[in-house]
């Protein structure tokens, strides 16, 4: 099984890349890696990289950069990392392009390299959020910004099939994000989408589910526009690690909760890692034609690993295979 | 000092509303209260409501509920308690109105009884929501779900301003809530609003921010369209209140992490409280031409007697007056 990785892409790039390629080729035996990026830079690093039977070094000389306009940097760059990567995928050389990179440019490379798959307008990006009830789906989370009624109609379509297969959840309870549970609250948007999907026979739409009720797990499927599923998803991020912050200044203040606090910490990592972006892994660009995995721009080591194992679980359970096959 | 309180409106009323309503005339001498509602229902709870000559019965014969509709409702109830207790305000017989009943109802009662300032096209709900440097504010989290760049640029303002006379912070940095800190990222509306903001000579606009930002108390009054504030308000309050379910669950895996938690509760507790819409008292409703206080439909008599000590403040400090005299 070869996957593309994009060595240049994302915060910490190409160090924190390279040692999770490491780590997921040493806990995946089935894994092989091409290794998209500049060959130089690969091989300071990783010198065995060119005589390991299991990687492939495919070097480019640019790399598309968080802060540039990705349509722009697309166009000039022809030989961006994410570009060629998702070229692999398109040429059948890779099952799958994993990067850390700017989203916006993994975006319109899928776009443009792998092209849409039939029946869907705009692709999305589904991620895992974390639930008292175990991980559950979410999209889109910022694949784009404006989206249509019929966009959320397919997007609904893609999570349900994606909440089947990644978290092998049967018939799962498809819901909108909206700022209320009735079915007249919302935006226009979301009111005219709960219509449609009310109409969508199969899909499992049970209604609407307010930001406060994403974490009891109610809700296997979460479907939003981009841009308010962004900010679900990083209000999320931040409460959890302004808590934290919150919790260690106040542990700090006396000797009791300073004992306390040390009793306490195995109980509180295992609830701070079970909200850690590193350990969920990277969030599939859904309805393009090849699978392209987005990670965090600051992912570690330890995303990477996450995300190319998942990445490896989809390409063997037949994901592509299974979203294209729906009629949208 | 006179506000109308809505008696009946609210998940917990009428008793929390009146607990809460007696709390808050010990804590405040200077306090009077109309108690709008129920005459009976009132001096089954409060014999003395009748003959406290700081408080005064205003008997009403109706609500408006959660689940209705609230223009329907508010036409076809014409003595519902919102819709008295904003004209009591609008005749100047109480200087604000406060309720825990249905928001809708309460924006209708406040266009239609109170009616909008000059310039201002639409009233918007602010919140003061916790960071890590203390409350700051967020608006619109949910008047409006559909908002124009307009909308916005007016919301801008009326948040500014609130926020010097309520947080007491002068030139507070002005922040819109996007899906990215970069002028060309976010939805067609936050793009367009980005370039209208900063040609606002004297509003102090600083960009965009994030949801994972929200908490580090960098702005000082978030900016958005009430449907992407309430999304992000109630996330907020979703992830504390699952990040204790979990701790709590964690906490009580072995008798070392038991041990921990009671010696901790202190401290947890502390940071819960802040963390606490009770705590945090009512939202106005700014825009409109009376002084219209919001509370949680959840609100017990904490909630509200902390909304009307808020409210008294407001009133005290001339938070309308310097609304008002704002040129839009």
């Amino acid at each position: 099984m070869k996957i593309a990785l994009d060595v240049m892409g994302g915060d910490r790039a190409p160090d924190e890349i390279l040692i999770g390629a490491k780590e997921a080729l040493t806990s995946l035996e089935e894994l092989e890696l091409l290794l998209v990026g500049d060959r130089g830079a690969i091989l300071q690093l990783w010198p065995e990289a060119e005589s390991n039977p299991r990687t492939e070094i495919v070097h480019c000389t640019e790399v598309i950069e968080m802060q540039e306009s990705p349509a722009a940097a697309y166009r000039r760059k022809k030989d961006a990392s994410i570009t060629i990567a998702s070229r692999l995928v398109r040429d059948q050389e890779a099952e799958a392009v994993v990067s850390a990179g700017s989203t916006g440019a993994q975006l319109v490379a899928g776009l443009f390299e792998l092209g849409r798959m039939e029946g869907v307008a705009r692709p999305a990006i589904a991620t895992c959020i974390p639930t008292l009830r175990g991980p559950r789906v979410m999209l889109d989370v910022g694949a784009n910004t404006d989206s249509s009624t019929e966009n959320l109609r397919q997007f609904s379509w893609l999570g349900k099939i994606y909440c089947e297969i990644a978290l092998g959840i049967r018939n799962p309870r498809v819901y909108l994000l909206s700022n209320g549970t009735e079915q007249e609250k919302g935006n226009e948007l979301t009111v005219n989408t709960y219509q449609v999907l009310m109409a969508e026979e199969g899909l499992g739409f049970c209604g609407s589910i307010e930001g406060r009720d994403l974490f009891n797990g109610e809700a296997d499927v979460i479907v939003t526009d981009g841009f308010a599923g962004n900010v679900a998803l990083k209000t999320m991020e931040g409460t959890a690690e302004a808590l934290f912050t919150m919790m260690k200044e106040a542990f700090r203040k006396s000797a009791r909760s300073k004992l306390g606090a040390f009793l306490l910490m195995p109980a509180l990592k295992k609830v701070k890692n079970s909200l850690d972006y590193e350990e969920i892994g990277g969030a599939p660009l859904l309805g393009v034609r090849g699978l392209s995995v987005v990670c965090h721009g600051s992912s570690g080591a330890k995303a990477i690993c996450a995300a190319l194992i998942k990445t490896a679980q989809w390409i063997e359970s037949g994901l592509q295979e299974k979203l294209a096959a729906n009629k949208f």
